[in-house]
């Protein structure tokens, strides 16, 4: 759901005429977490409508229904301050049934990767379908698309009337994410974004990995106002210096908070202005440990007073982002988000309340979130010509036969970066081949916006297949097809699986898929339960063990070869990028 | 000085063409307290135009000018979170020069008692006229003029449009203050200013005292986000558990720091919601103890952190007005208002600078504030009749001789309340009488702002003259002019002196003034400097104790006489009034 904002509060005031002595529902005997006074007591609490009413000693409560929390902690519904929940493969409503178990119940979320697809309805369509939803949707509104303009083909197009646009909707706290290092360089591209949405004294969200000392001061001179990239204390420090709020990132490939937090409880650094974040989630994960419930554990494991670390995950980011007249704590008048836990330590969801009404209860679920429908506009974003002619995949080379030297993309085997080798490649018949035993793999990258089939190819190393092809229509930034395969005939199959999916991701051998994962919804998510997504993904990943491929996440490397951006080259359907040059290269060097 | 705004801040970034290396301004070999991080570091503050441009290691810093701060504690400047300046009896020329030498360099002003006497212009007069000033000045704006609507006259009336017309004003941060009780009970005035300033989002300034439990939830969803009236540790308590700001008050009559702080520190309740501020404060206390450094004193000296001390005087009160983004920390980017203190403790200012421009140094100010000319309108508010007839002093009885029983005012000896007596009273000539023997006195209440002279005549207990009047021009909220007395005469001869000064305060014996203190400016302020006025002060005191009266504070308690709302009784031009029947009511029973 969006926040009900002061101007909608109205509808959801007290009914007139409703005696004054009996709310809608009462949480009873809870032991309230007051995250403002730093208290712990015992108390009812009262809830009319959406918002807490009263809170009143135990036994003193009354309402229409009750919920008994058995001495439970009542703490407010957790907050992550920044995310991209397509990380997760999942729908907002597949994910908000993910994340109710662990408490965490508002998401400040950049859907960058819907934007690059489906443009702005497809993030009005978010919108709607969180509307919906047991969970709470702000929207860090995405500026940079596409994120390499005139080096591929993407979804949509955003200019100053697409941004200012997004500037109007309820629920946009945010402008995002800036690059801290292009913005100092003075990127005319960045700086423009700067230009239209400055005026609003919205947040401008940060991206500043490795940015330190007075160049900080210069990225909040230009307005940004938090970053979540900090990989090493000195980064939260000087942030903090600055009076920038730092989220503290646990996602699926960045860490900080084992590395960071320490440093900052010796250093006796104040908390007030860290708030917690997951930043890019895979769905094994999310099932694994949790959202923010996660980094609430692990923060009190790491020494960190319980109260400060639930402050972390809820004042702090209400207060950061505006809103801590209606969220961030629990109090008369301000939301109903209500999570019990037996334990603060632990942080085992008993119960999760929010707009005060039960959302999850004994394990479970209080009803499944609700969806609205995908609109056809949205499960249709995969096209491609009729056929894929088999001359998409052919590197042109300017020899007919022999060896040549040839510039190849290396995938590092965790991280989401590549570098640019020069090797030698045979050519045969005036086409660069792959070499499979020396595993130098042919990738490809076609275009699935237009409808004309435009592709990029390439060479790969690292992949490590023998035989068959992985492909993916998650593929950042622009999310267009992109195959890796030991065979041309490989690398078809796999494209022509994943038009059949309409998006997704795919593990061939010969013309069979061996494990396959639809994600129909842009191409990007899938409608099934999180269990299920990530049991497809595990078939996927023995899949492309067996074929020989010895990266620990395949598909995620896959989807980070398109990216034209970092550090050194990508591949997109226009073709090979020289990162540094930002301009398309040949393979042959 | 008002607030740069975000709109006009690009008039004073970094000059084009000036090289990136040379700062105008350089603090050097500091101690750089930072209430962001709570660190302590030595430091370089670079400062260009009127913003901290880079903090850097000491004797790294460059500048066409330099400050050596010689190792002391560099602090933002203080905040004072709610005051009445006109307390002071001082202009904000004169205001500023007396607290300079403090620290506090940040005032959040509510003028209320000029808006009575002057309206809307005398406000803009106020703010234009602190535009010139080494201070910064933000605006509370009043709303309750007059404060009892059709039973005083007033010299201006504020309905909605000039309270829609403050909230266009730059510099205005808050509406207020509102009386809780009154809130709570329905009061439909209170109710209707709510309804025009809420939709405004701005900040609501409460006036709450005694207001406990569950009211201050609603209170808080009425919109009041802060109070300023709390006196026991339950009040602060319990508005901190809401979410509201608190701010601990030291002024003249009210000190609450040294009887809550203790129990706030013993109980671990967080302080990042408390302020500080002084509320009403007299020209002698300001002069022997400060403004909020005094605050920052009592805080350290009662137990509390020094950091945490500093961020009730600077961050915090920053981030309750929505100002963070300018104030409240030394970083780069935000305005350099800075305070040079040799130790933390002691508070003992060396240097102080606002707008990064130096303005106390030495033990003086580095110029005299210089203030714009007060405009003739603002100095010609005691407008009377050309001759006030000794009729206007006579209370009317229905007897022509003999005894009745009478209303009596009581004042408090120390406290702005009164008590409604009922004692006998003589009657002569159809006159009700004084009785001075037994401190029965004549007060008269005269209408200064109409020129009609309109005049309330009652009898009073507790200022125990035996001989001569005492009488004053500042006379809550209406300001009019009101007078005690022995005698007839004596009354007349008052009245006629606060003419000739327009307004001031006056001690009189026969025909002569003993003492006189002209506070030309709306009949209520000073242009003298602050020791002139409080020496003047102290000689209206001793004369007052030579006519036998017994007060500590004589005419602080005659300017609360004439309050026609705490807690029983007052009088007003147009006569008694019943406080709790909210009427005018005859002496006579």
């Amino acid at each position: 759901m969006v926040i009900q904002t002061n101007r909608s509060r109205r509808r959801i005031a007290r009914p007139a005429g409703s005696a004054p002595n009996s709310a809608d529902r009462v949480v009873r005997n809870c032991r309230l977490v007051n995250v403002l006074t730093r208290e712990i007591h015992p108390a009812d609490i009262e809830i009319s409508g959406s918002r807490i009413r009263r809170i009143v000693g135990p036994n003193e409560g009354r309402g229409r229904k009750a919920l008994d929390a058995a001495g439970a902690f009542a703490v407010p519904g957790l907050m992550d301050a920044h995310l991209h929940t397509e990380a997760t493969l999942l729908t907002l409503g597949r994910f908000a049934e993910a994340v109710l178990p662990g408490g965490t119940t508002s998401f400040f979320i950049n859907p960058h990767e819907i934007a690059n697809v489906l443009g702005l309805r497809g993030i009005q369509w978010m919108l709607r379908d969180a509307a919906g939803l047991p969970i709470r949707i702000f929207l860090i509104a995405p500026c940079k698309v596409p994120t390499a303009p005139g080096l591929e083909t993407s979804g949509a197009e955003f200019k100053r009337l697409q941004v200012r646009e997004m500037a109007e909707w309820p629920g946009v706290v945010a402008f995002g994410e800036f690059n801290g290092d292009r913005l100092l360089a003075g990127d005319p591209r960045q700086r423009e974004i700067l230009q239209w949405v400055r005026p609003d004294g919205k947040i401008l969200a940060g991206h500043a990995p490795g940015v330190l000392g007075e160049d900080v001061g210069r990225l909040w001179e230009m307005g940004i106002r938090d970053d979540h990239e900090s990989t090493t204390f000195e980064e939260v420090r000087d942030r903090l210096r600055q009076g920038m709020t730092v989220f503290l990132r646990e996602g699926s490939t960045e860490r900080s908070i084992g590395e960071i937090l320490p440093e900052i409880l010796k250093e006796g650094l104040s908390t007030d202005r860290l708030c917690f974040c997951t930043d890019d989630k895979h769905p094994d994960d999310l099932l694994a440990e949790g959202d923010v419930d996660h980094h609430v554990r692990e923060a009190i494991r790491l020494g960190m007073d319980p109260i400060d670390a639930l402050r972390c995950a809820t004042w702090n980011c209400a207060l950061h982002y505006g809103l801590e007249r209606d969220l961030g704590a629990l109090t008369p008048g301000r939301l109903a988000d209500i999570v019990l836990v037996g334990s603060l330590r632990r942080f085992d969801v008993r119960a999760v309340l929010v707009d005060g009404q039960p959302v999850f209860r004994d394990g479970r679920p209080v009803r499944r979130p609700r969806e609205k429908e995908v609109p056809l506009w949205a499960r249709r974003t995969v096209k491609l010509p009729d056929r894929i002619e088999p001359e998409t995949l052919v590197i042109k080379a300017p020899i007919t036969h022999g060896k040549l030297k040839a510039r190849v993309i290396e995938v590092h085997p965790s991280l989401p970066t590549t570098r640019m080798r020069v090797l030698d490649a045979p050519v045969l018949g005036g086409e660069v081949l792959s070499n499979v035993s020396r595993d130098v793999l042919k990738i490809v990258c076609v275009d699935r916006h237009s409808g004309l089939g435009k592709a990029g190819a390439a060479l790969v190393k690292g992949f490590g297949l023998r035989e068959g092809a992985l492909g993916s229509s998650v593929a950042h930034d622009h999310h267009n097809l992109v195959v890796v395969g030991a065979s041309d005939d490989e690398i078809l199959t796999a494209l022509r699986h994943l038009r059949r999916m309409r998006g997704g991701l795919v593990a061939v051998r010969g013309k069979k898929a061996l494990a396959r994962l639809p994600l129909p919804v842009a191409g990007l998510l899938s409608e099934r339960p999180v269990r299920e997504v990530v049991k497809g993904l595990r078939d996927l990943k023995v899949s492309a063990r067996a074929l020989g491929c010895p990266l620990p996440n395949p598909f995620m490397t896959l989807s980070f070869v398109s990216l034209p951006t970092i550090p050194e080259c990508g591949l997109t359907d226009h073709g090979l990028v020289d990162a540094r040059a930002h301009e398309i290269v040949p393979v042959p060097v």
